[in-house]
């Protein structure tokens, strides 16, 4: 019935989509919100698209929602090779950017090669966070695990000695995509703080 | 610098937002292709969603393959008060759609409700399988099971006792969205059959 060609690109496609099932087993540092277990890449990857669904009247600028989720759908999944890299692991985010473009090479070129161009060019616009949609996708993805955090009481930020100052100062860039997530994530930072979920900076324990 | 008004809004999207993490503690029977652990309903969710950016060319007529994904990233949400109801569970599936009509109106409920109103939209219009869209998103639903069986020897479909016959009533839909995908999905079953991972019906037991 079908094209010897059209079942090379549907065996191709097939692998592609058995590969990526490996993103459910890449844990990130973020606890659910019911404490049980560590949040996988996969799960998260959902739940920030939703986030994308739901929030988009909030970016900066007018955003194409779906594009955003999109580009969050596709945005770990490099982690399969490249592990997820925590937002505080200076040491990791040296070569990070290297490590997490061999992945997509490797993965995206598991696809017939024009079913992996749109969503290598997602990728590739969602890393570079220089468009409208990738800066508020870029946003919804720093502000997803701030609100683990403070729903987790602080679980990821005190296992790995995260301070205040610091979440202030890798997150900030928030703003480039909405300035009112930005407000709003400064009030998480507070009441995380507040809760004492959340030590303020190294230098402030002397004052 | 925001209005009381978008503040709300923003708090009720937050709270949706929490809400569905809830997703990710409900177990489907399918297990991970590495048999580690069963899948949970909100990595599949992403993993579907993938499936339709990937498989569009292949469905019967012109899908908008986001729409799809969109679609099935929404799908299972009612599964947070509803449960996930096995393919093959025929009481379950009496009172299903009553169950998760009831979910989804509370869960949507929690946003404001011009934020829901598309996202139920995309819901229904699911649930009622009747658009080229999804009748698509619906044959992804029904094949990514199969291939998580095929390649964890069958586990879901021995546990629960389903016979190839079954899996061929059951699925045989996937040709409204998409011949092709079930030409496919037809190998699959042979496949499992051969390999001893899924029996014949009972009634071909005494042949």
């Amino acid at each position: 019935m079908t094209s010897p060609t059209s079942l090379d690109r549907l065996d191709a496609q097939i692998r592609f989509i058995l590969e990526i099932d490996k993103l459910k087993a890449v844990l990130r540092q973020s606890w659910l919100l019911d404490g049980e277990r560590r949040e996988n890449s996969a799960e998260h990857s959902w739940h920030v698209a939703m986030m994308a669904l739901v929030l988009a009247e909030h970016a900066n600028a007018p955003v194409d929602a779906t594009r955003a989720a999109m580009m969050l759908m596709l945005h770990d999944v490099v982690e399969i090779d490249a592990g997820d890299t925590f937002a505080y692991d200076v040491a990791a985010h040296a070569d990070k950017a290297e490590r997490e473009g061999a992945a997509a090479d490797r993965i995206f070129g598991l696809l017939p090669a024009d079913t992996a161009a749109p969503l290598r060019a997602l990728w590739d616009e969602f890393e570079a966070a220089e468009t409208i949609d990738a800066r508020f996708a870029n946003a919804l993805d720093r502000l997803m695990p701030m609100l683990h955090n403070l729903h987790t009481e602080g679980r990821a930020w005190q296992a790995n000695g995260v301070t205040a100052d610091k979440v202030f100062a890798r997150n900030q860039v928030i703003a480039a995509g909405s300035v009112r997530l930005w407000e709003y994530a400064k009030t998480v930072i507070d009441a995380a703080v507040a809760k004492g979920y959340l030590p303020q900076a190294p230098s402030s324990l002397g004052d």
